[in-house]
Parts: C-alpha cells; structure tokens; sequence
C-alpha cells in the first residue's frame, strides 16, 4: 500500500488514534505522524512508547502542516478543538473525526473550517473496552466498517483519498448521511450501550446478590454486558448528550417492546414468548453471515494475553 | 481421572448433554454413556455421530439401570419425564438435572423421585447460542461455575460424587440454596436475556433503519446482544415461566435505573452520566480478575472454524 497522506496529525491519542498509528504504520500510510493529547501524562507515555513520530505540546502545533488532521477526542471536546486549530490549518489539507455522533460534531466543528480547507467527518464502528495511548493495536479496524458522512460540498476527491486511507487501514467504507448516521447507531450502539451500564448497575446496586457473586456466576449472560459497559464514560457521556433526540426515541420504542414481553411473563403466556424469540434468532445467523462476527461454539474462551 | 458413575444416562439430548458426553469421555468419568431425546431426528443424529455408547428410545429405558440420571431437557419438560423415570429408577441411584431454574424443577421432579434415590440438582452456567446434539463441545464447562442445589435429606456423599463428576468435565463447583440461585441467576442471567431478546426485536421492528444496515454496522455493541439472543427459544420460554418473581423483581429495578438515565440524557444532566458509567467500569475489571472472561483487546476476532 503506498503512502496516501504525507503528514497526519492525531488530537487525542486514545483507543482509536493509537490503533491508528499502528494501522498506518502496518500498511505504509503516512509520511510522518503528529500526534497531540490534552493530558501531559498521555503525551508522556506516547514519547515513551514511539507511538507517534512527533508529540506536539498544542493541538495548532501538532496540527499545523498536517494534510490530514484527525480530531480523535470525545464529542464534547470537537469545538474547542476545531477553535485552537482552525486558524492555522494549511490549505487543502483535511480535517476529520472519529467521533461517534455526527450531526452535532457537524455542527461544533464545520464553522471554525477555513475556505479551502476540507471538512469530512468519519466515524469507524470499532472498538473495545479499554483507552488511553497503551491500548490501541493495528487489527482494530480489519474488516469493520468506517462510515464517511461527506457535508454539503465535500471536494469528491478528498473523500476518496480518505475512504483510500481508512481501507488502508483494513477498514470497509460506506458513505451515510449525518442524521441517519445518528439513528443506525442509535439502534446498533447508543441504546445498546445504555442498556448494558443500567443492567450492570442493577447487579452493582443489589445488596443480596453480593458483587462476588455476580462477578463469579458472570458467564451466563451478564459477562457480554460488563464487557459493553466498561467502555470510556467520558466518551459516552457526550455521546448520549450529544445523541439525545434519536437515543430517547430507541428508548421509547425500547421499553414499550420489555413492558410487552414483562406482561407475557407475568400472565404466563408462552407463545408470545416463544415467538419473540424465535424471530430474534434469525438476526443473528445474518450477522455471522455478513461476516461481523464468528459462530464458533468456543467463542470468547480465548486464554488471555500475557502483558 | 477415573470412572466416577458406571453407567450415565442422558435424558435430553441438546447442547448441554453433547457437551457434557464429550467432557465425560475426555476424562474417563463414565463406564457407559446411554441417552435418550424426545425427537426421532435427535436419537438419529446421535447414532449416527457415535454421542452416547447407546441411544435409547425411551427415557425409562435409558434411566433403568443408570447409577446417575441427568435431565437436560428444557425446565417445563422435567416434570413429564421424572413422572416417566422415576417407577423405573434404581435403588442408590443419583437424579440430576441441568435445568436453569431450580425452584420449580425441585417441585416438579422431588415428588416423582422414590425413596433411596438421590435427588440432587444442579445448573452448569455455560452455554453458547447454538442447540442440538451436534453443538457439544468437551470445553464447555472448563473453569465454568456448576452450582449444586442439595435438597432437604441429600446424602453428602452422593452431593460430594456429583460435585467429583462436574469438576471432572473441568468445571469449578458450589453449593447454593434453589431461593438464591433463582435470584443470583435473574440478576447474571435471565434479566439480560430478555433485555438483550428485547433490544434484537426493536432492531428488527425497524423499518427505517433496515435488517441489513443493522447487520452490517452491528459491531459497535449490538453484536453482543444478537449473540445473547440467538439461543434455544424453547429453553428461554421456559426460563422466565418458571422464575417469573425474581425476574419480574429485577426488570422492576432496572426499569426505574433506565428511566432515571432517560431522564438525565433528556435534561443534559453530564455528571450523573458520567458518574454512573464510572462504577460500571469496576465491576467488568472484577470479572477479568476471577478468570470469567479475558481482556483481550482483540477480543471476538477469531476466525470463524471451517465446518
């Protein structure tokens, strides 16, 4: 794969701008990677470790001669970001994000732009439970999709340089528009996510049920939750804050669907029972299909990793 | 490790039997391996892949002579079949069963059971989201808590046996009372399933957001859900018709955890977000700790086995 930007630089070194150093640096994509953290700790340990080329102590510095800035910090923090940097930004550079909302990072970051400069917002649907520089590694974004949300007069050009730079990386491209982007997430992540802290909290709340016990007796179901919920609260915060409209509507619809089946349980009737989750079932068999995930019946039995 | 039962009978003949015929045989537990399965096509199948030693076409038959007797039907079959066994049963020999709810079993099968038969059950927490007698594998219950629920008047000696057989096929055991494991297992268990059956059938009722974009975006938490709710649908009817008050309780808590989330995303209330996704975070660290599950960053990634 040849190089398809010369200079990147990253704001933010969390879970996915690190995953990206090392993905770009597998497939050969960057000339030189500038990097950026807010918290000098983290940018300590991204000199430590060789995460990036460069580690810039301002976001303008890192982002300055970049031809692709990358805005890699929760969504909350995409404005005062784009302030910082938006008066240095060379022209014809790009500036994108990883951010798992679109419409409001659309509205934070689009009016700090420059004329001549483009502005392609992304978001790649990968990730685990873990942050920080330390947790990203090069396989992150293999075969999961990275939806580009091109705004009104996105240059077509630069769009296909950097659907070319994320399937460098592994990923699948889709392009999507932003509000719609909201909803499919709403549904296939923000809710999901939501559901899987509440439960956890439920568990963690129960004082008959001990935490040991719950802990010990996890792998009945509960264990693909707390994998769920142990995910970055400070990004999930401004997700849900900044996803409110269609997050609130997926929960309506949500729990009018568990009062339905909670009735079903309460009058014993075991054909609307059987019937939901019947139909639930086929769901799945599309998703392995699809390729997104495995069905191999040891799954999640892998021995951990010696650090 | 040496023979434990001299002759196993397998009453039920789906994912937790195979598995538990394949344990069985990797450690030398059982001099004879018999089993039975309501389904013609079931007996069928287990001849032809060589699963027990015999398969019988009744379950009295296959309970006749057994020195341990495991019901692995699903938990509102149980009562049938103990009704069919128990005339038959042999003098000292041991009842078990795998049933996920424990409370209803006890009553169902303890009045079938004659006197000088143990009756002791028990509940492997281990599953994957496939059924059938060709979804065993001998891993299953490797470091996997089995609970043993001892009745009023088990023999120590015959709980001790049982406890030797499951630690034989690599599973960790423990003892509890049926009240608090059909809490314990609403909390890790049944409450999760319904919730994440409930989250797959939102996803599906979606019109606008279609099955395929669904499926193809489904790795940003989603997937864990369609895992959870692919499994046996006849298994799970049966799980919440029978342990309706402790899932009905817990539903109760986390509706009113989930409303006051709704209700902090609606008023913008960032802190008490943030706050209550940080405790989360812990408990998940707790469950890596005892050895439930690993921190994998790559975590799920396997490739799917050839068939």
């Amino acid at each position: 794969m040849a190089q398809v930007y010369d200079r990147v630089a990253l704001i933010g070194l969390g879970l996915i701008a690190s995953s990206m150093c090392h993905a770009m640096r597998r497939a050969g994509l960057a000339g030189e990677i500038v990097g950026y953290a807010r918290s000098a700790e983290t940018r300590e340990i991204a000199r430590e470790i060789g995460l990036c080329d460069i580690v810039c102590d301002s976001a303008a510095e890192a982002a300055k001669d970049a031809d692709l800035v990358l805005l890699c910090v929760p969504v909350g923090a995409m404005e005062s970001v784009a302030q910082e940097i938006g008066p240095v930004l060379k022209k014809g550079a790009t500036v994108s994000d990883v951010g798992s909302v679109k419409r409001t990072v659309i509205d934070a970051v689009a009016p700090h732009i420059p004329q001549g400069v483009h502005f392609i917002p992304a978001h790649p649907l990968a990730g685990t439970e873990h942050s920080g520089p330390r947790s990203g590694f090069a396989e992150l974004f293999d075969n999961r999709y990275t939806i580009i949300v091109p705004v009104a007069g996105s240059d077509p050009a630069a769009v296909a340089q950097l659907e070319t730079f994320w399937r460098g990386m592994g990923a699948l491209t889709d392009e999507m528009d932003a509000d719609h982007h909201d909803l499919v997430l709403a549904v296939t992540s923000h809710t999901p996510h939501l559901i899987a802290y509440t439960m956890v909290g439920v568990a963690d709340d129960l004082r008959r049920v001990t935490d040991s016990e719950v802990i010990k007796y996890s792998a009945a179901g509960f264990r693909d939750f707390t994998r769920i919920a142990a995910s970055d609260p400070v990004m999930w915060r401004d997700v849900f804050l900044n996803n409110k409209e269609a997050t609130l509507e997926i929960l309506g619809r949500f729990t009018e669907e568990l009062f339905a089946l909670q009735r079903a349980i309460r009058q014993g009737d075991g054909d609307h029972l059987h019937d939901y989750f019947t139909r639930t079932r086929s769901i799945r068999r599309g998703i392995i299909e699809a390729g997104q995930d495995t069905d191999a019946p040891d799954f999640g039995r892998v021995k951990p990793r010696k650090e």
